[in-house]
């Protein structure tokens, strides 16, 4: 290396729903130096093409990819600014994405959306991970793989989503087909970035494992896709099938281009692709085998290493190499967590408590709170499901919705915000369980995301998982998890673990267990339990029922 | 008569919780010609006791009977000149009242809280309907009755509540044995009203049954008594039995002590004592057997004859002349109705609805009928249970509670006050269902009260039920129902069906079922009924469970 080892930098770059973060890291000790932020120009097209102005069909989410590229140019000198450090002291770069969001491109890596002639057709842009318009074709791939018995459908806890590589692949064969032949490589996101900046493909372990099916060095047969679409039977070996690079790996040097686009120095390292879940375990210091992460937010997902192969029943799935090299990485997630607060309180808290709010100076949700947070266990006499988003994990149903019971005529406001947080430490509590049962123990619950912010939410997780929690204490965990990454790429550290245990912050048993509290919620869960393996499972199938007749009622209107 | 008889007049007055109400009514066509309202001076006494201001215990709820007799010397005499008419051609006066409120008197019916000696305490007061402290007892009547295998707890759906005479009486003995001891009668209300009117004391058929256990003429037993409690033994022959005459007969004439207080003619008539949802029945013209009545409002009373002696699980009870002589009488009853409605709107409606309601000039109640009837029949997704002040019929279970599924984060608030309604409909057809499985029939449903203003809710019960809806068309009922039982009392009449058919008022039909909506609430109820029988049956004890909790908690704080 050229650069002094105590002054050398890394930086990490995430790239979120609307927005990528740039992140300037000291090498040596992790010391976060300075960051930059910058909002993609179109953020997320869901409702019109920006080229034609025409109206997208529903569930659809598309993005710009040049908006990727702003943020390299834009967000990462801001951030170079913001550390007041010297841009040649930066060894190394690495990028986290949200996954699966998928690029068409041409031989050379080109967007197929910024060819004149696609710019006008909508499956030539990037597939946002939230565009959903691909289910029809990932009930398909289910029927079929379970009617044939392939063998990597256990890996995925028994579901392929309609959000992965596979699913949105065929979508294109069948909606557009011009697109679908003119599309040389189908690209996740997390993989084109970086071909961006080494102008050289590689395809990266963690997305090929969990987005692209591939277990065991293969991906499913040309014979399993023929039977899907005959026209679908070389979609593998002609559109997907690429060199995979191990997490942490050098994908290779930054270009005179990318050098350009970001101020950095041409030729230092940079990491393979990554997802922004997968690069916080690294960032928390949690990636022993049995440290779950649970990256709390809108939604909630879990990641976690094991040196043990087992099938969770309904977990996302499990990826040698997934999140660390040598490793088995499992995923869970839970479709709901931070947004059914949200739309509570949206949509079921009275005046009187919103001007309590403001002339105490606070939000509704540090009302509710507070409120919530007089109460001893049990006291509100409620009990939820956190379903309203559906069910990830580990029922893998999204027809699956809310429901709460014990209402009085005294039950307030503050005791269904408490019932519904506790809810969700159920939900949580049930994923955590489920691991454990198919031997693979979770041993420490590593928390990390918006939520953190809430003590009192979080001291209800501690009791409900009967677990201390630890705290990812950085405050863009993402981006600190692929400066890790970057450190290595860069040989500055052998491997990712020696790098963690030097620049990972975490803070151990922030929250631990109220004895207590503990036992009142052992006996809320066994409520819990029965109603979701009651509602979940088939035993009554009023939640499947009501949204089919929501569909026709809104069919007859 | 020595009145004209096209000017003869009755009065009814009806005896509410907060307030009495003195109807003046034409005996020749039912004509209502005006009213009067007169609030109790002392209300409901659940907080401290009016002379020594000591803090009464939970679920404790008492009245002042002087606050009664203010109803005879203030409402009668100002109904009388609003109605513009010489209180000379009055022939007849009858009351209804709330039932099982007990008064405890001496000899000559003097409320013992009126004696100096006892004015301190409480069990010396009238006890409401509502006092609910007295369920300790209730529940070893019924423990004794179920094991001795009474031949009178069928009668009553199974359960004897703690509303009624037996309860309170053994409350009063157990609890302030002096005060018990000095009781020379254990009196309803109905019948304390009617003994301060005429100075004689008699005892109505439809209380004795419904609240004092009185079946094929007999009380239970003095051995029954003596098992619950050896000094219970002649509660009976001391305290309750007394003769019985039937509804609509005279009780005696108008004393002068009362003509004073009401300024009407002495020696009229005064009719039985009698019920405020047993009255209903005759103003609105359904006696007919089949002919089911359901008074709506913060909860809803169904009442209904019957030429048929059956029993109907969960009624609240079947008794002889209990409506109409001559006819078995059942009463059936769901706790809470309007106000689940009232709580929702108290505590769930946001900010955005106040305003607009405000902005519109109607109130919340009004906005979200109207948003909620934009809707087709099942749109919302939802299902809820009606049970957030417990299940009185059929489950007959107070530690039952609320319960809603199929909330997403699409739900708003309008979705829930439509399910909300929707469930105490489907409560109403689980009623009229268990009657007509019992071989009961129910032939018209016919409805009173606060909510019949709300059109929406009327087609949705006519949806639900698959019947039409006839709507007692008296804003008024109870008093128009006293002032038949007036007319009847007077001579006026041959007896209560003849006197209804001419001064009854009821609308036939006026809410048809929609094909297209029965169909689709058909379906709906299955899901309800499912729900119904899981969580009200025994199944999932989760309801029960989180009670416990909940008073575990409370009391742990």
């Amino acid at each position: 290396m050229a650069v002094d080892p105590t002054r050398a930098l890394v930086i990490g770059v995430d790239f979120g729903t609307l927005s990528g973060r740039a992140l300037v890291v000291r090498v040596e000790d992790g010391t976060e130096l300075g960051s930059a932020v910058h909002a993609y120009t179109h953020g997320v097209v869901d409702e019109r093409l920006p080229t034609t102005g025409a109206r997208l069909p529903p569930d659809w989410a598309l993005q710009v990819p040049s908006d990727y590229i702003d943020v390299l140019r834009i967000a990462v000198p801001e951030a170079i600014k913001a550390a007041g450090v010297d841009p040649s002291d930066v060894i190394g770069v690495a990028t986290d994405f949200t996954a699966c969001t998928m690029v068409p491109t041409t031989d050379d890596g080109t967007p197929l959306c910024e060819l004149p002639h696609f710019a006008s057709r909508p499956h030539a842009y990037v597939k946002l991970w939230k565009h959903h318009a691909a289910q029809g074709q990932a009930d398909r791939i289910n029927d079929l793989a379970a009617k044939r018995g392939e063998s990597w459908l256990p890996r995925y806890g028994g579901f392929i989503s309609s959000e992965w590589e596979f699913a949105k692949g065929l979508e294109v064969l069948e909606e557009d087909p011009e697109v679908y032949a003119a599309m040389m490589h189908w690209v996740e996101a997390a993989d084109w970035i970086v071909w961006q900046l080494t102008g050289t493909y590689t395809r990266n372990a963690c997305t090929a494992g969990y987005k692209a099916i591939r277990q065991d060095g293969r991906y499913p047969s040309p014979e399993f896709l023929a039977e899907l679409n005959p026209d679908f039977a070389d979609f593998v070996t002609g559109k997907v099938d690429w060199p995979i690079i191990d997490l942490g790996d050098r994908a290779g040097n930054l270009s005179a281009r990318a050098a350009e686009w970001t101020r950095l120095p041409e030729g230092i390292a940079v990491a393979a692709g990554n997802v922004d879940a997968h690069v916080t375990n690294p960032a928390g210091q949690a990636i022993e085998p049995g440290q779950m992460v649970a990256i709390m937010g809108t939604s909630t997902c879990h990641t976690m290493n094991s040196d043990q192969l087992h099938e969770v029943p309904g977990m996302c799935g499990v990826v040698d190499g997934g999140i660390t090299k040598g490793l088995w990485g499992y995923e869970a997630g839970q479709s709901g967590v931070g947004d059914i607060f949200g739309w509570f309180v949206h949509n079921s808290v009275p005046e009187g408590y919103a001007a309590e709010a403001r002339s105490r100076g606070i939000g509704l949700h540090e009302l509710l709170t507070a409120k919530a947070a007089a109460q001893q266990v049990g006291e509100h006499g409620l009990l939820a499901l956190d379903w309203h988003s559906g069910n990830r994990s580990i029922l893998v149903d999204h027809e699956l919705s809310g429901m709460i019971v014990g209402q009085t005529l005294a039950t307030k406001p503050e005791d269904i915000y408490r019932a519904l947080i506790e809810a969700t430490a159920f939900g949580a509590r049930t994923v955590v369980e489920a691991f454990n049962h198919a031997g693979v123990p979770v041993r420490e619950f590593v928390v990390a995301g918006g939520l953190i912010k809430n003590a009192f939410l979080m001291q209800i997780y501690a009791d409900v998982l009967n677990m201390p929690l630890s705290v990812v204490s950085s405050e863009q965990a993402p981006a600190l998890g692929s400066a890790i990454h970057a450190a290595v790429a860069a040989g500055a550290y052998s491997d990712v673990e020696a790098a963690s245990a030097v620049m990972g912050r975490a803070e151990k048993n922030v929250y631990r267990p109220i004895k207590e509290n503990v036992a009142a919620y052992d006996e809320l869960f066994e409520e819990y339990r029965a109603l979701h393996d009651y509602f979940g499972r088939g035993e009554n199938k009023v939640m499947h029922h009501l949204r089919d007749v929501r569909r026709r009622a809104h069919g007859s209107e």
